[in-house]
This record gives structure tokens, C-alpha cells and sequence, in this order.
């Protein structure tokens, strides 16, 4: 099933795949900051263009203030997502909104990748509707990145909060873009894939991650991986793994915990090296190694959930982002704008999705029965 | 429903409230660190006595070694429950283990709480074999400290694996026994109960979170605890909430990522200030501030998964915990059992239970249906 596409040509002769296509509005800091982490990207990207969608009055002395307005089109949308409107309400109402209008020029494809800070529930919904869910996925899942002891520096987990709930083709899913995420938007050419579990021994764990654990242990060759087996909570940010699959209702409480356990202690660290003036001192000579660290461990830098499992890719940057992490996300969505990645990782799910019915209507097993029930 | 008990006089003319029952085997690094863990509490606690429990042989030595022989009753135990013995093995074959021999101490009354380092999945099954399912209780559970933000240092959150599945009911039982665990273990008579999801807005989460929502809410009063509603991941270290309630799938999977997500920060830190002659003088001058910082969340002092739910208290120690993280365990259990918690714990649980089935017997709301359809 894929969605009619309009062959609209990429804006102003660029390739579509260095065009990306940004909302302006509905972050917590406002355009401004958005504008700002634009200008940033753009800099260090010099074959870089965007789209920028956002009311143009308020857009247009931004882009001119950054000195960015011949590398960046404005599409004029009156209309903003807030951050407390219900996933039902934006779709019913979110036509002349700046969000709606940043997925619509993707779908187009005027844009390889569309990049906003508003509301995640009306980002997922909108952008389920207008880029509909890709061949052979049920569930689409949202990846982010995990500060990691791997050379990348960073793990995927996912799915990070698009559904609360995961049956285990959805996991199996999940395992598949998630290793084509890894690939694309980390180079990591065989990535390791494990099931997130209370325990890694095989009896452990629901009913659901039992089945989950067979079948993505049959689909790595498919799905070019490397499956690891069960995985644990503390394993998030080890070297044994690369992609960390798990439902969304898990894996956001993970990733919330992970964010405020590191909050708490870069407070703790401040607070103790503000403590009296020999660790005062201490701090200023480690200084240039404290703020390494820092930037490291730094959320803004992880910035950008990426929806995984539609025919198009949508990155959702935190809404709290400051200009940092905006640009954080923009180089995140370039990468896989460059690598072409939306049209692989489709590719890659339908493939799998198709041999893995041949697989189970052949030898008739516990996972033919849940694949074919629905 | 009581489980029948011996009336055995306290050990040595000692009140039982002052006693504790220690496995002293089945840790990873054996009973010498045990008894030494034992040794540091009981300098601590003068009124204190211990009954220690495995190879009387290999123990007597230890004991006579940190000359703690008059505060120590050795109960003989030739057997040891193994980190690899899966629970169904351990209730077949346990009955001659020092681990058996713990719990049979607290049942009979010669001690106040039990502790070990052994297999969880081992002594969970042996605790609920031997102790019962206090009144009122589905589902017992593991409350486990979290390093917070709040004056105490710390909050309480449960369930931290006992069981992977919690329904509504159970989430309510261990609302009620968290904030009895919060104000024994911790001295805050009045805990703020928070129930953990993925958004704090009331329409988010699974079913029966909504359920639990609305029953944990009715049962504040009762209970003597606030209810805060709905907390995220991010709130587990907060001061906005001091029992933090959830299944023990998310609750296993979210205490493992905060302490992986510590450790990780640790080694980062450690790498940082030894990066260069300016950081590791620095490192120098700030050290005691660092040390503070380090102890502060070190995994190690906050050990202790306290088994709440059953007719006595049973507390699981780390495997790998060392002398510190054993003292900690013991120091935990002596403020239990000095302040009578199993008996407070049961009566709270019993009495909110029968007013929970008399007020859904009467106002026939949806939790009445689900309770009665137990």
C-alpha cells in the first residue's frame, strides 16, 4: 500500500534529499530558537537547504537576521499546534497549522525529512494520516538516541513512546528498523539488536517477549543483524548491543528515567564542586574536561526522536530544545536525508515482512498463528 | 488468613524487634563479607543481635575473627541456594539451605526480619512458601530506595520485580504498603503517592492505570498518604513525590537503567578528571567534595529490596553487594524491625481492604467489578 505522491520537483533545484523540511513553531522557546539552530546546521552543512513553515511575517525578520534567507523558503501557515491540544483535535483542526503544512511538503516530496518541536501526540497522528504507515507495519515506533559506551557513543532504543502498547510482530518490527536506523544514521554496518527484558535468561519475562525472542532470532540474517538476545535496563547504555527493542509504554519510562537519573546527578556534581573554594578550584582546573563530559551526557545533544515505520521520516525534536539541540536534530534528519533512508528502510520491512508469512505459513509454528490471526 | 506460628521465645532473652536473621551464604562474594558487613552494622547498633545462618563450621571462625561471637547465634545450614537455580528447583530442594533456614527464623518469631544476598527469584518463592501472603495482598512486592531530590535522600519505588504483571487491584495494595514502607523505613508520616506512566494528564496510559488512578485516589485517606496522580520516569529521583507505584516489568527495567545510567556518569567523570595534569589536580583539590558525591549514589548504599506484602519482612541484599552494601541492608532492616513495620504493614493493608470491598459492594462502580471478579 503506498500513498499517491505528488512528483512536485525539490524546491528551488536542490536534490530533495539535502532539503529538509522544518517547523517553526510550536516548540517551548519559539521560532526564534528554531531559527537560530536552523542557522547553526546550515553553516556546518553548506549543501544544506530547508523549508520553513511558520506564520512568514513572523519568519521572515528571523531568516534575514541569520543572513539565512537564500537558503531557506518560507511556507506561510497561519496556525500552531499547542502542546495541550488532544492527537484528535490537531487532526480535525490542524490543516492551516505550521506542523500539518511541514509533513505535507515530505509528502511531497519537496523534503526528505520533516523536523519539529510541537506536541508528539499530534506530530504521530498527523503525520500517520498524511504519510501513512509503511508496507508490513502495524505499529510505527519512535527511535532515539541512548548515550552509550559503544564507539558512536550512542545506542537506539525504540520504541520510545509512539504506542503504549507492543505485541511481538510489533517487536519484531521494531528490531527491523531499528537495525536499518543503526546502519543509516549511525554507520554501524551489522548492528547488535537485543529484546529489553526483567532478566536474560530465556524463561524470563511475558508471554509476548518469549515469542518476540524467536522471532527476531529467526529474521537477522533477513534484517541483516546480529541478535543478542534478551537485554536489561542496565544494558541501555552498554557495549553489547546497538539496538534496543521494547514496547513504547517501557521504553519511555526508560528513557525519562535514563534523563532524570543524568539530571540529578550533573545537579549533585555542581553542587559539589561548588561546595568550598578547594573544590571550586579543583573545578576550574578540570574544567575543559568537566564540560567534555558535560557535552557528552548533555540531553540537548541526543536531541530527535525519529518515527520509524511510515513512508516518510519525521524527526520530533524536544520541545523544551534550545538552539543546540535544534541543530542537533537538523543533522540528525540530514544524515538520513543523505543516506536515503526512508526508501530503505521500507524496503528492508516489506521484504522481511513478506518472507517472514512465507517463513510461517511453511512450517505452521506458534508465530505463523499470531501473524496470520491479524 | 494467618499462617500458624511458633511461639518461640526471642534468642537469648533479646526482644525479637531487635533481632535480625542474616543467610550469610549465597552472595557472590561469600560469607567472609557477610559476617564483615554484619560486624560494621552491630558496631553501629549496640542493642543488636543476629541470627546467622549456614556451614557452622566455615561461619564460627568468621565470627570469632571479628570477635562478634556474643551478638551472634550461628543456626547450622549445610546447604547453599545458587544464583543459577531457578525458583520450582529451590522450593523442591531447598529445605536444608542456609536461605530456608533465614526465613524459618522470622516465622517462628526468634527474628524480626530476614535478610540475604541469594537469588531473588529463590527467596521471593520461599518467602511467599513460608510466610504467606499477608491478608488483603494478590500480589506481594520488592520496594526498592531511589536516590532523589527530597530531604531524606531518598524515594521509595514499587513493584521492583517481584512479579511482572500488576492489574489495578494490586497497583492499589502496593500503594498502600509503599507509604507504610515510606513512613517506617524512611520516618515521613505523610508520603506523597505517585503512580507511574508515560504522561501526567489523566487520559494517558494503559487501562488499568486509569482504574488504578482513581482507586489509589479514593484510598489516600485511608492509607494516610497524599496522592499525587500520575508521575513520568523523570520523576522517580524528584522531591514531588515520595513512593513512586508501577508494575514490576517497568519498575525492574527502570531501576536497572538508572543505575546503569549512574554507573555510566561514574566511569565518564572518573575518565574526565584523569584526562589530563590539570583535571587530576583539580580532581585532587575537589576530592572530598567527590567522594561525598560518589557515596551519594553509590548503588551499594542504597541496597535493600524490601519484600513487602507477606506476614513478616524479608529483605533482598545485591549479589554482588559488598561489606558496605550488607551493612546497608542490615541497617534497613533494623529500623523495620525496631519499629513493629510487618504488623503496622498488615493491619493498613487488611483494614483498606475490607473498607475498598464494602465501598465497591456499595457504590457498584467499575473497581467493584473488578474486585469482586477476583
Amino acid at each position: 500500500m503506498t500513498t499517491p505522491q505528488t512528483d512536485t520537483a525539490p524546491t528551488q533545484g536542490h536534490a530533495a534529499n539535502q532539503v529538509l523540511s522544518v517547523d517553526a513553531m510550536g516548540g517551548d522557546k519559539g521560532p526564534a530558537t528554531v531559527v537560530a539552530g536552523l542557522s547553526a546546521f546550515l553553516r556546518d552543512r553548506p549543501a544544506a537547504h530547508a523549508i520553513l513553515h511558520g506564520p512568514k511575517a513572523e519568519l521572515e525578520p528571523l531568516v534575514a537576521k541569520h543572513g539565512i534567507a537564500e537558503r531557506v523558503t518560507i511556507h506561510d501557515a497561519a496556525d500552531v499546534v499547542k502542546m495541550t491540544d488532544k492527537p484528535s483535535h490537531v487532526l480535525r483542526n490542524g490543516k492551516t497549522t505550521s506542523m500539518w503544512s511541514a509533513i505535507e511538503a515530505v509528502r511531497n516530496r519537496q523534503a526528505a525529512v520533516a523536523i519539529s518541536c510541537g506536541n508528539t501526540g499530534g506530530l504521530m497522528a498527523m503525520s500517520m494520516l498524511r504519510l501513512r504507515k509503511a508496507e508490513g507495519v502495524n505499529r510505527p515506533a519512535i527511535a532515539c538516541l541512548w548515550p552509550s559506551r559503544n564507539p558512536s557513543g550512542f545506542n537506539v532504543m525504540l520504541d520510545a513512546g509512539a504506542d503504549i502498547r507492543a505485541d511481538q510482530d510489533d517487536l519484531l518490527t521494531y528490531a527491523l528498523m531499528g537495525a536499518s536506523y543503526a546502519r543509516n544514521g549511525l554507520d554501524i554496518a551489522r548492528p547488535r539488536v537485543g529484546l529489553l527484558n526483567v532478566g536474560t535468561e530465556e524463561h524470563k519475562g511475558r508471554a509476548e517477549l518469549k515469542v518476540a525472542h524467536e522471532l527476531i532470532g529467526n529474521a537477522a540474517i533477513i534484517g541483516d543483524f546480529d541478535y543478542v538476545g534478551f537485554v536489561e535496563g542496565g544494558d541501555l547504555p552498554s557495549n553489547k548491543v546497538d539496538v534496543i527493542v521494547t514496547d513504547g509504554f517501557t521504553g519511555n519510562v526508560a528513557l525519562k528515567t535514563g534523563e532524570g537519573t543524568a539530571t540529578l546527578i550533573s545537579e549533585l556534581l555542581r553542587g559539589a564542586l561548588m561546595k568550598n573554594p578547594w573544590s571550586m578550584f579543583g573545578a576550574v582546573l578540570a574544567g575543559g574536561s568537566l564540560r567534555a563530559l558535560r557535552k557528552r551526557i548533555d540531553p540537548r545533544r541526543v536531541n530527535g526522536g525519529v518515527f520509524l515505520g511510515l513512508n516518510q521520516t519525521v524527526i520530533k525534536s524536544h520541545g523544551g530544545a534550545d538552539e543546540t539541540g535544534v541543530a542537533a536534530a537538523l543533522h540528525l534528519a540530514y544524515r538520513l536525508a543523505e543516506s536515503g533512508f526512508s526508501d530503505k528502510l521500507a524496503a528492508r520491512v516489506a521484504s522481511a515482512a513478506s518472507l517472514a508469512q512465507d517463513a510461517s505459513t511453511a512450517s505452521g509454528t506458534d508465530s505463523s498463528e499470531t501473524k496470520t490471526g491479524k
